[in-house]
C-alpha cells in the first residue's frame, strides 16, 4: 500500500503517520510508501521503514494535486484546511484552501484513467448549524453557519458525487472535538475543552471561560488516527452514495469533564480550574452542537472512547507516558 | 431599478423579460435598465421601454462576471445552467457553467465595496435524493444523485454563505418540474409531463412511458416567473441564513394530470395520449420527488397553482391565446 497523508504537519496527521511508521500497516495493510505533504516540510514519522516522500506544497496550486497523486497511492488521507476562525478572517484564503484545494485533488484523481483511490476528507460538526436538535442524526440538514463549515460541506456533496459516479472511492470524516489536545493552548474558542483538562494534569491552572452545563461532542487523538486507520480498508459498499459520517464520540458536560478530571487526577487537580466567565466565547460554543447519533458509523465500524475518563487515560498514556490502565484503552488493546 | 437575467434566452428568462417588458416593473418596483445575458445573444423582450443591454458570454469565462455587474444591478436573476442529462455526460462542463459560473458571479458582486444586490438563484428539486419521505419538509437533508444536483446544492450553500456574511442578499429558489412547457418535446426524461398534455390540447398525439400511478411536482411557467417577481423585491430577513426552498407547487399523478386534460378538453383530448412504457425512463422517475411540505415558502409569500386544471388553464391562457377563465388564474389576477 502507498499513502498519501496531506496536510502531515498538522497534529492528527502527523500522529498517523507515525503511527503508520511504528505498525508498518494502515487498517491491517502493509505500507510501503508514505508521501507526506504539507504548506510546510512535514519531516514526520522518520523512523518509517518503507519509502518515505516529503513534499512542502500547497494542495490548491496548479499542478500540485497531480504531484502528490504521481506514485498513484492506494489511499490518500486529505487533512489539509485552514481553520474555522482564519477562514471567516479571509474569505478568499478559505475558499481557496478548503474548497479549491479539495476539487484540485477529486480531479487530478479523476484525470487519471483507471485510477480509483481510496480518499478519505477530514469533515468537520461545523456542516451542521444552529437550530438542531440535542441528539443530531445523520441524515439531519447541513446548515453550516461559518465559512469554514460551508466549504466542509461543499467538499463532502463533491466527494459524494465522484464516488459515485466511481472516480474514487471516497469516505467523509466528520471529526468530533479532539480532546484532550496535546501541547499549548490556542486562540480556537474550543482551546478551553482540553485546556480545563490538560492544564491541571501537568500542574497548570486553566481558564474556564463558561458555565459548566456547556455539552459539546468529544474524542481523544487516538480516536481520530483510528478513524482514518478504520477508513483505509473498510468496505464502502454498504455506504451507498452517501460517504460523508459523524463519527462517534462522546458528549459531555463540562461538569462532567471536571468530575472525570476529579476521579483520575483528585481535587487539587480539579482546584487548579479558574472560572473566568467569557461572555464572547460561551455565546460561540452556545451554537455548537452537543451530541450525536452515530448509526451509521457506529454500523460501519467506527469506534470511539465511551466515557471522559477514557479519554483522559488516552492523554496519560500517549503524551505523558504513563502505562495503559485496565479498561480505560479500547482502542489499541 | 437595474434587473441582470442571466440565462436570458431560456424559456423562464424569456418569460421573465418580456413580463418586466410588459409591466415595467418587478415585485412591484420600476424597472429602467435591463441587462440579458446568455450563451447566445437573448435579443428577447424588444419592446422594453427601458435601456435593454444584451450581452453574449458565459459567466464561466474570466471577466465575464464582472462585466455582467458592471452597471451594478440591484437585482440579479441567475438562471443559466447546464441541465441534469448534459451535467451527468459530460463532468466537467457540469461543474464548469453550474458552480464556477455560479461562484464567478458570488465572487465578482463581492469584490465590489458596498455593493450588495439582490441575487436570485435558480436551484433545483434535484437537490434532493431518494430515499426520501413522500412529503419532503424544508428541512430534509440534501442528498443529491445527480452532479446537476450536487452543483446546484453546492451554490445553495455557497450563496447562504455570502449572504450570511453580508456579501449579497441571495434567495435559491428550487423550481417545481414546469408544466405545462411550451414548445416541442425535448430529450429530458420529465418532457411526457408536458407532452401528455400540450400535444393532445394541439390536437396531436402524445407518448405516455410510464404508469399513471407516478407522482410528481408542477408548477406553471407563469408560476415560475412569479417566484422571481416575489423574489425580487421580499422582504429576506425572516428567512435567517438558510435562503434555499423548495417552491410551493401542485402534486399531481399522471392520472390527476390526465382527468384534469379531460375536464379542460373531453374524452378525445384524452384519447390522444398513447401508451408505451419505457422502463429506462419509468426507472429514472421512480426515483424522483412526488410531494413537498413548502411551509417556509408559503411563509415568504411565494404561491402557485393549486391545481393541475389551473395549470392546464394557464397554457391555453399563455400559450394558445384563450381568454381567462373565472377562478383559474390566481397568479394574474
Amino acid at each position: 500500500m502507498r499513502v498519501t497523508i496531506i496536510g502531515a504537519a498538522g497534529m492528527i496527521g502527523r500522529k498517523l503517520a507515525e503511527r503508520i511508521a511504528a505498525t508498518g500497516q494502515i487498517g491491517g495493510a502493509p505500507v510501503y510508501a508514505m508521501t507526506l505533504v504539507d504548506v510546510i516540510e512535514p519531516d514526520v514519522a522518520p523512523d518509517f521503514k518503507g519509502k518515505r516522500t516529503l513534499l512542502a506544497a500547497d494542495l490548491a496550486d496548479a499542478g500540485v494535486a497531480t504531484r502528490v497523486i504521481a506514485d498513484r497511492p492506494e489511499i490518500i488521507v486529505h487533512l489539509a484546511a485552514i481553520v474555522s476562525g482564519e477562514a471567516e478572517a479571509d474569505c478568499a484564503k478559505g475558499y481557496r484552501v478548503n474548497l479549491d484545494g479539495t476539487r484540485a485533488l477529486l480531479e487530478a484523481i479523476q484525470a487519471v484513467e483507471g485510477y480509483c483511490p481510496r480518499v478519505i476528507y477530514a469533515s468537520s460538526l461545523a456542516v451542521f448549524g444552529a437550530p438542531f436538535p440535542d441528539r443530531i442524526p445523520d441524515t439531519h440538514h447541513l446548515t453550516p453557519l461559518t465559512s469554514y463549515g460551508t466549504q466542509k460541506a461543499m467538499g463532502e456533496m463533491m466527494l459524494n458525487d465522484y464516488s459515485r459516479r466511481g472516480f474514487l472511492d471516497g469516505i467523509g470524516i466528520r471529526f468530533p472535538t479532539i480532546c484532550i489536545r496535546p501541547g499549548k493552548p490556542n486562540k480556537a474558542a474550543s482551546s478551553f475543552f482540553s485546556g480545563i483538562l490538560r492544564e491541571p494534569l501537568n500542574g497548570q491552572e486553566a481558564i474556564l471561560p463558561v458555565e459548566d452545563t456547556v455539552r459539546h461532542w468529544f474524542a481523544s487523538p487516538r480516536a481520530a488516527v483510528g478513524y482514518i486507520e478504520h477508513a483505509a480498508t473498510m468496505d464502502t459498499a454498504p455506504l451507498g452514495a452517501q460517504r460523508c459520517m459523524t463519527m462517534p464520540g462522546v458528549t459531555a458536560t463540562v461538569a462532567e469533564q471536571i468530575e472525570a478530571l476529579r476521579v483520575v487526577a483528585g481535587d487539587a487537580a480539579v482546584a487548579l480550574i479558574k472560572r473566568a466567565p467569557d461572555p464572547a466565547v460561551a455565546s460561540i460554543v452556545a451554537g455548537w452542537p452537543r451530541n450525536f447519533d452515530t448509526a451509521r458509523a457506529n454500523a460501519a465500524g467506527f469506534v470511539a472512547e465511551t466515557s471522559f475518563q477514557e479519554i483522559i487515560a488516552v492523554y496519560l498514556e500517549d503524551e505523558m507516558g504513563q502505562p495503559a490502565q485496565t479498561g480505560t484503552a479500547p482502542l489499541r488493546p
